[in-house]
């Protein structure tokens, strides 16, 4: 296998907790198979004092928990912490920058690098417009000799204006093909198999249409609450936090056309035309066509779960959404009128993402007998935990007569054993390391998927007598999310019993 | 359940073979399972001299060992066979149907069968046309009261031209609706299952034509040899003994059109429909389309295997095939185009009896890293053993770039649990009981298959020098089989190792 080329890995906000429980374990996963390139060095700045040793140190100790086994394993993690340095800065701070420059050449020179810099920004999006423009002031967006890549950790943007505003600033520094916009989901094995499981297969693409699917349900339920993110979440909210950027990304793998060739481009090409094409949700549809909701407080098995509003650094009487569902078309010839419904919560049964395609039911209905327990043929895309691919169907119950039974034909990654299930940013940093966009978003997907997204945010602060549901935490979110069900006959799919029942409906 | 109308069951040649294996088993299974009539009577005749109570000695010594389960399965066998009975009788012999015809009255009278007859011809088929017209002599096809109907067994026919005499006599006696011609095949579970597969799923009928299917194979394997049946087997081959009947009518069940209502005529109007869409396999185009075969001694495992013509009752020098492997094709608009093959012998590596449809190659090909791992969609369902349906398609091996793995997805009808898998007896017994001919083959399908059949066994009679390979025992046939996928880069599927390699021709 050959190794990419020689880079040096900088990251922005390296004290934060992205890079303790994702970054540097990514890195260290792909060092660790061998799959970095033969010299380079990652450089952590934050504003936090530490040394070289001191950050290796405290990376050392934060990590240790996740590699336990032997000493072989061990002496690798010793070895890759060598390669890791730290630098303290004001992000703020213009002459920081030149300091960041000097230290840069000086890596370069202890590891060849050639002036490929990867620039990981995982600090408050507050700061990346003041990032990029300083990193441009110093010329460290100039490639030749080597390349420069800057990685942006989502969101992009906080709605349509501001994403735009802060695209026009990154892009007076650097081009769109420097630009890597992080969506983990894009990065998770079992999303990116949608496209192999369509693509490479003959069996399944004919039926990909509005001939033969009558809906589509697209879930991430989490079953924990915000933790300590009460402070971004509540000025973000399940729609912005989800549905703009993962959910619509799945919606958009699953629905594209096969792309002409399968490179960053073409790929990237195709999806960008779904969120084009998703029927725009005016703001006076918004009440009909988006169920919000938001946790309150239950009890589960004895314990007392709090609400949202009880939770660190949420206001007492917020109104953001920690459930949102809503049902969507898209706008072309192959989906035109099957509506994708699209939910996301916390605090619901269960830790889990899929995509359900249902099928149309038989045109003819043969088998009388058992009219009511056909049910229709479902395919389950299981994004995470599980990963795997469940199509149930109907089968011929044995004995006398022609009873129909539903059953479960199931296939699970892990049934592959021979190699574990990669992270998702583990393969995405790879992905950048080598120049591959193909699984980051390009800025026409982000500017699209805000232009859906933008006019229900609107409506909300518009309109704050637009409902928001209270649903108990542990239960599916609130029962008005069924609504948009109908006239189907059809419901959500509901993949493991609610924790507590749902009420009746609970305005907040 | 509504039990189904007293009746009496005679069975012909009930010293034989068939009734101990299979007609008696199969009977008893549904009486335990309380599926026969309140009141019912087996009456076995045959040549050998029995009475009532040494037959059901007999039975009880043949069969005990099937059911040794405990004290309540013995004393529910005992009541069985209180309800079977014998009579002596010279199939030949006039006289002897008046006193079948006494002897039937007075059980109707004990059993209250109120005229409602079933004759089960087990016998050799020689006999079946004389013991028709023998019945209708005394008036034992008259109808009203009660209903009269004789089941054949297979074959129907040795030829076209014997099974259009065969059953003109037949006709002469008994209406096509009271004629039950039996295919066992027809009476499992997973050929039925093929129609609720198709029918009731909407998701793999649009599949199901020329345009996604690139062809089917259909394999019925036996790991034995002709065991005692030589005198039988020797005189008919593989040919008339699996493809006339079983393998054609697996094909007429995986390739005809949805029928107008789930009833017997409809199903098999459009079943003959398959039948009479064959395209003729001309004399000429015999020594290229189809291969025959015939095994040849063996060594496996240490242990010397016979070769065919060392078997008892078979003529040392016999060119009979106890391997045929075909291509056909059906002439309509559904499957133009689409090659069938189909294989089946004695002596291979495995007993196993499946259809496999392989997809067409996807149009495009997008996974270039791996175009040759990619293989072809496949649905095999598995008609016996390890009942089931097995997909076979492409997924995203974990880890870095787009390598594509062919993953399998597996039902097991087992998994069902619920329910034991009836045998096919008893399913095609209880029909008959019940007057539902669905699963027996109607006599257009019957001389249908005879018209396709009979020109390659008349070209091999005569033209002898068409080739006869001999294959080794446990081999999966003579190696010429593949040539009839010559030019499409395809070959059979081979579920099992051989346990001996093919060796070079072997001219017979």
């Amino acid at each position: 296998m050959k190794k990419p080329e020689n880079c040096i890995v900088t990251i922005f906000g390296a004290s934060g907790d992205l890079t303790r429980r994702k970054l540097l374990p990514a890195l260290f996963d792909l060092y660790r198979k061998n799959m970095l390139p033969q010299s380079f060095a990652i450089l952590g700045v934050a504003r936090s004092e530490f040394t070289d040793h001191s950050f290796r140190q405290k990376m050392a100790d934060e990590l240790s928990g996740s590699y336990p086994s032997g000493r072989a394993e061990r002496e690798k993690f010793a070895q890759f912490l060598e390669r890791v340095h730290y630098l303290r800065m004001d992000f703020a701070d213009s002459g920081a920058y030149q300091i960041l420059k000097a230290r840069l050449i000086s890596l370069d020179r202890e590891t060849q690098a050639r002036g490929n810099y990867i620039y990981y920004l995982a600090t408050t999006p507050r700061l990346y417009e003041t990032i990029s423009i300083q990193l441009g002031r110093v010329a460290l967006n100039r490639e030749s000799p080597g390349w420069k890549r800057i990685v942006f950790e989502k969101p992009f943007g906080f709605d349509l204006q501001s994403a735009i505003e802060l695209n026009r600033s990154v892009r007076q520094v650097f081009s769109e093909e420097q630009i890597y916009r992080i969506d983990h989901y894009l990065g998770k094995e079992t999303v990116q198999n949608i496209l192999a499981f369509r693509f490479a297969n003959g069996i399944f693409e004919p039926l990909w249409n509005r001939n033969y699917i009558h809906h589509v349900e697209v879930t991430a339920a989490e079953s924990i609450g915000i933790g300590d993110r009460g402070g971004y979440y509540d000025g973000a909210g399940a729609l912005r936090d989800m549905v703009q950027n993962h959910l619509l990304q799945v919606v958009a793998t699953i629905a594209m056309e096969p792309p002409v060739r399968f490179d960053a481009k073409s790929v990237r090409d195709e999806k960008v035309k779904i969120l084009q094409s998703l029927c725009p949700i005016a703001p006076e549809e918004v009440p009909e066509r988006v169920v919000r909701g938001q946790y309150v407080e239950s009890t589960i098995g004895g314990e007392k779960i709090p609400g949202y509003r009880s939770e660190k650094r949420v206001a007492p009487n917020s109104r953001t959404e920690t459930f949102v569902a809503l049902k969507l078309f898209i706008d072309n010839w192959r989906w035109g009128g099957v509506p994708f419904f699209v939910r996301t919560g916390k605090r619901l049964p269960v830790r889990l993402s899929e995509v359900a395609i249902h099928f149309k039911k038989t045109p003819q209905r043969l088998f009388k007998e058992n009219l009511e327990t056909i049910e229709d043929n479902q395919l389950i895309i299981r994004i995470q935990p599980n990963e795997g691919i469940l199509l149930r169907f109907g089968m011929k119950r044995p004995g006398a007569g022609f009873q129909i039974k539903s059953v479960d034909m199931d296939f699970h990654y892990r049934d592959l054993g021979e190699i574990d299930i990669p992270d998702a940013y583990a393969r995405l940093l790879l992905d950048c390391i080598e120049g591959d966009p193909t699984l980051y978003a390009r800025y026409d997907a982000v500017e699209a998927s805000w232009r859906f997204v933008t006019p229900i945010l609107q409506a909300w602060q518009d309109n704050p007598q637009i409902k928001l549901y209270g649903y108990p935490a542990g239960s599916w979110g609130p029962r008005e999310a069924s609504r948009l069900f109908e006239g189907t006959g059809e419901d959500w799919r509901y993949p493991k019993e609610p924790l507590v029942p749902a009420t009746e409906p609970i305005e907040l």
